[in-house]
């Protein structure tokens, strides 16, 4: 009998995992995939689910479609608790699996700056249940608002507050900008949702720190077109269920909403090799774990500097660097020595609202319309699966004609206290006023 | 200052509850509807979300905004816990409502017939969350068969018993079939998905007891041309884990669904009014509450009998009664009697599967595709909100054109042990074999 195949597991069926898989499409290995979660998530517009736009099928498709016609790959739903670098095994909830290639690429979770306490205030957003808990705050907000008969709380339901200027903080604030003063602005009979407060915190001097600091500019002064105030060099120093404190300023706030930080997935620290101090994975230049030639490491868990600076966390970065170290395999299987990987940077792209955009494309840069364009098409043309993007299409082209958002349900169990909240519940009367409509429009 | 016009208080945003607010849109009085859901919730669509074939907002409109526009309706998200009828006031989780007229129109629940420690191992069909819920399910059935090395136990991961052959068992079974011949049957490497069983039980001697004999028999055989195996004259006798108890005889199956009974919702207990044998409360033949002439219920939490029958639980029937509810209150304002309601049964249809259904229109009765294609038409006609038409147009087109499913998504937390199961976890291997495809296709 001839020698199986080698075994190659990759651990994640994020944009890294799945570009590693595909590029082992027609090797001579067996494939398995492993993600806790069955299906491949668009993360760059998992903002649009957030905010009530999309629904979360229109961005997230089943791993196992996707890799339906690539006969050597074998797709599980299980998670990763640990994996032996010695032995060469992964330990799965129930199982072990043993590779004789590993591709690590779980990821990044939130990380609160070691306040663990605040993230039952201020969900961040990473999966599609982090976006369905955030849209159902969101929404619940303005229905708890228009219940309220106290003008302050009143007014601390419609603040919201997001925590950290990058791309998600920014889209989301956009957005949440654009439903409140849109989608929802004739739905109610005793609040004026256009009056809602976005508040964006940044700790920085400015927001998309990432980007140049005049594009940086261009999307500020596009926030506050918008109606977003946009406050920079602010720290947050304290978060709980009625608000955020910055040092000695507070803003009461019942909706806090956090994209500040990131930190490598919980696995990474389990793997016992160097972490970087983001909890990301130190790997050597050609994206193997030092010591482990045959474990590579991809995507945000990958703690890898070029030129200085550490590889960026985004969506091309992870492709890449999944394509890479399934080449390295192929190289190794084929006996040849690993190459270095190295960061191709095609521009950055970020969006504000309907039309507000801004793009750096290295000599290009962008900004409004243009922007926005170049934006909407490179979302739509790398949003796996031809359905999702025509229904995506038909979602974006009805929203930006109508203004209204499609997918404004509340699901799940509803708390009017929300997780973590100790509001005191006040008995009230709701009993009808003579003039029901004299007490709207504030 | 002259008197406040009159307040309808509206408990339930269903198809009884939302035509009696519209009904009243030019009426001079103030309507507060009140739900703990934002949504009114196109329910004969449900089980298409439950088998991933519809997105939940496909088949979901916040309620707020199908009032927008009418501009003496108030909307509440808050659930009401009681009613006193002498009082006229309703308790709300934190408030109290005072009415002038008020239209009880909560619904039904599932029904265990006393067995309701039952629930727990078969969800039924009645909210978003419980399609979600049993998608979920219905997903992971396939996820853990595909892991799972044992024989017997793959063959109760790949069986699924429905209990109850009305519409919507007759609906989840023939569309549970589709998916496993269809949507996933490429998708797997160890498992072959249309080799899963699909079960339907029905306690009575046909499936569609609403529908005349021969519809009931076209549908058993479309049901079996599909590949469910039918089984009438089956009383269930109990449910666990890992299985459904029929007399001596006993199906191992991990997947059971709820389709079997339903019940009044538990608001109608909470009035202190004679209730009927399934918890429906007994109205006078204006659809008043006897005693309480101001106090209507609507939909499926009304006892009417008519010509000896019960009115049955349908969305035309609690359309019509909340129209006339509304048309009673507008009488009893203008001081004049009110008139008994009669329900007008315009026909009934059920749907089957891809091109499969029947249609009971009183002279016309039709089955196959003629039947499907009006219960298409239907359905789109009457689905709530144009974006939604175009929207699940395009799906069922889609689905029909490609036999591909866009929801399947497994959302919420996933435990391997579902809910009330108590499966005792075997430690097992799934290390890579030197011929991954040979295990695979049984």
């Amino acid at each position: 009998m001839p020698d199986p195949p080698p075994h190659v597991v990759i651990l994640g069926g994020g944009f890294g995992g799945l570009n590693a898989a595909r590029a082992l499409a027609r090797a001579p290995v067996r494939v398995t995939l492993i993600d806790r979660r069955n299906h491949h998530l668009f993360q760059p517009l998992l903002y649009q689910v957030a905010t009530a736009a999309l629904n979360p099928s229109d961005i997230a498709v089943p791993i196992r479609r996707i890799l339906r016609s690539q006969q050597n790959a074998h797709v599980l739903l299980a998670e990763a608790r640990s994996v032996d670098l010695h032995a060469k095994v992964v330990e799965l909830d129930e199982d072990m699996v043993a590779y004789d290639y590993l591709v690590v690429a779980t990821g990044a979770r939130h990380s609160y700056f070691g306040h663990d306490e605040w993230a039952p205030f201020a969900p961040g957003l990473k999966s599609i249940g982090d976006a369905l808990e955030i849209r159902k705050r969101i929404l619940l907000a303005f229905e708890l608002a228009e219940r309220e008969p106290d003008a302050r709380l009143r007014d601390a339901f419609l603040t919201f507050v997001i925590v950290g200027g990058g791309p998600t903080g920014v889209e989301l604030s956009g957005a949440l900008c654009e439903i409140a003063q849109h989608a929802l602005s004739r739905d109610f009979r005793r609040i004026n949702p256009a009056q809602a407060r976005v508040i964006l915190l940044e700790g920085s001097d400015r927001v998309l720190q990432s980007y140049k600091p005049e594009l940086s500019q261009k999307a500020r002064e596009q926030l506050e077109h918008l109606g977003v105030e946009v406050s920079t060099g602010k720290r947050v120093t304290s978060v709980d269920a009625e608000g955020v404190g910055l040092g000695a300023e507070r803003i009461e706030a019942r909706t806090v909403l956090w994209a500040a930080g990131v930190a490598g997935s919980g696995l990474g620290r389990g793997l016992g090799v160097p972490l970087t101090r983001e909890g990301r994975v130190e790997v050597a230049p050609d994206l193997s774990i030092v010591g482990h030639k045959e474990a590579f490491v991809v995507g945000d868990l990958a703690g890898l500097k070029q030129d200085g600076a550490p590889v960026p966390a985004v969506a091309p970065a992870a492709m890449q660097e999944g394509r890479h170290a399934a080449y390295n395999i192929l190289r190794s299987i084929a006996g040849q020595p690993t190459v270095a990987f190295r960061y191709v940077n095609k521009g950055s792209l970020a969006t504000i609202g309907r039309s507000a955009a801004v793009a750096d494309l290295g000599k290009i840069r962008l900004s409004g319309l243009p922007a926005w364009i170049a934006w909407l098409g490179l979302h739509l043309l790398f949003l796996v699966g031809f359905r999702n993007r025509l229904v995506v299409l038909f979602e974006w082209a009805w929203s930006f004609l109508s203004y209204d958002r499609g997918a404004r349900l509340i699901t799940g169990p509803i708390r009017r206290k929300q997780e973590g909240r100790n509001e005191i519940v006040r008995p009230g009367s709701i009993a009808p006023r003579s003039e029901p409509e004299a007490a709207g429009r504030r």
